[in-house]
């Protein structure tokens, strides 16, 4: 059923082999990947097909080049579940994790089109804006712009932002419980500045959420765009079969 | 509030007014972008900027590079619902666009750890494995690969599969109502086999689902990885916050 020119070719084979070893852990995680010849000694195949093998574990993310260093193999991404509304605190915590802030921005700017839509405030208006760095045990994995309207923007930053959590400023300090979000999802590459921001090569994988935060009576007061680095955090969630007319 | 080396420098000026242009369709889908010069005299700003500006609107996916011919403005992406367990077709057709597949591989192969584990069959075991890519009005959106149980992959692979979807033919032919999916979302960069698949460049973003579909009594029976296009998707949810103890 198999031939070499099917879609199982050599370099599909030496990157389940060395998958595997990296899923039981016989490549441990920040381990070096052996050179180059040891793999094409082991599996008998050509530096072509090795480096093949080795290109499409860094597009899975299984492994990384660390730029003059060599290529080794990545750390497990984190699994975050994504069924209810949580902010970046929570989730790292609920995963054991230790979560820390670095604020890099605040000021107050014009709304752009989304920000105006997102927050229902007149686009150009004056809403402040929030850029931090969100760390989990002391590695970035968010870059976080943060839109808040104006009035609640300026109460909200006279805290420290390493430290207070906005969803804790907005529900507990400044009663605006929030109810539910909107989300949106999407894979892009990092530009320059999010790239700069999570220490990552431009053009790696982000995951981005653009969410919008309600408070009661629907009233948005939170609207982010959460970059995720897409090699260190995956989603997870369940979904079911609507119920079927059977024809 | 705002200067000249704070975090709101030229170039993101530059990004958010043809952002703006994009969004007003004053620079509409599928049109080339003016070129530099004309930018550049328009915006008063330098090369460097206007370089910056566009690297950026192409990391966003707002515009596109193709090759040999220019830049031009992207189309909008497709926004997809994240709500409920649906197949492809289903999806498209929601959305009014004509779903089309064109089947690449069908094949038996050994189960890895990942296929094992999500269709609960012994690793190495033979199961059906089936690569197509997924169009959209003629556009390939998605690279697919669906793992089957072998017996009810072996009846599904006797039809056409670049006509009947595959959930049809396990609910409607085979009697096997889907009842709910486990999904994991992860945004990656395209390996060179799914870059071809996919006709786009290595590296681009990718939007990769991997799904586990069940029908009753919590039985396995469908895992894919459907590596959607980042620049053509967006997937949108709504998520409500667990209600709060007040402290």
């Amino acid at each position: 059923m198999t031939n070499e020119h099917d879609r199982n070719p050599l370099y599909a084979k030496v990157e389940a082999a060395l998958a595997a070893d990296i899923s039981a852990r016989i490549l441990a995680p920040d381990s070096q990947l052996p050179p180059e010849d040891r793999l094409i000694e082991r599996f008998g195949v050509s530096r072509t097909t090795v480096r093949k093998a080795v290109e499409n574990l860094v597009a899975r993310g299984l492994v990384e080049i660390r730029r003059g260093k060599g290529t080794f193999v990545a750390q497990p991404k984190v699994t975050q579940e994504l069924t209810e509304l949580t902010g970046f605190v929570e989730d790292m915590r609920a995963l054991g994790r230790t979560p820390t802030a670095r604020l890099l921005d605040r000021q107050v700017v014009p709304a752009d089109a989304d920000v105006a839509r997102q927050l229902a405030v007149p686009l150009g208006s004056l809403v402040m804006r929030i850029q931090r760095v969100r760390l989990a045990d002391g590695v970035a994995m968010s870059f976080d712009e943060t839109y808040l309207p104006r009035e609640i923007g300026e109460k909200v930053v006279t805290h420290d932002l390493d430290a207070e959590p906005i969803f804790s400023l907005l529900e507990d300090k400044y009663d605006l419980p929030l109810t539910e979000a909107e989300y949106r999802l999407e894979a892009i590459t990092a530009a320059p500045e999010v790239a700069q921001a999570l220490a990552i090569e431009p053009g790696g994988a982000v995951f981005l959420i653009e969410r919008t935060s309600y408070a009661a009576g629907h009233r948005p007061v939170d609207y982010e765009k959460l970059h995720y680095r897409g090699d260190l955090i995956s989603f997870v969630t369940r979904l079911g079969r609507r119920p079927r007319e059977r024809s």
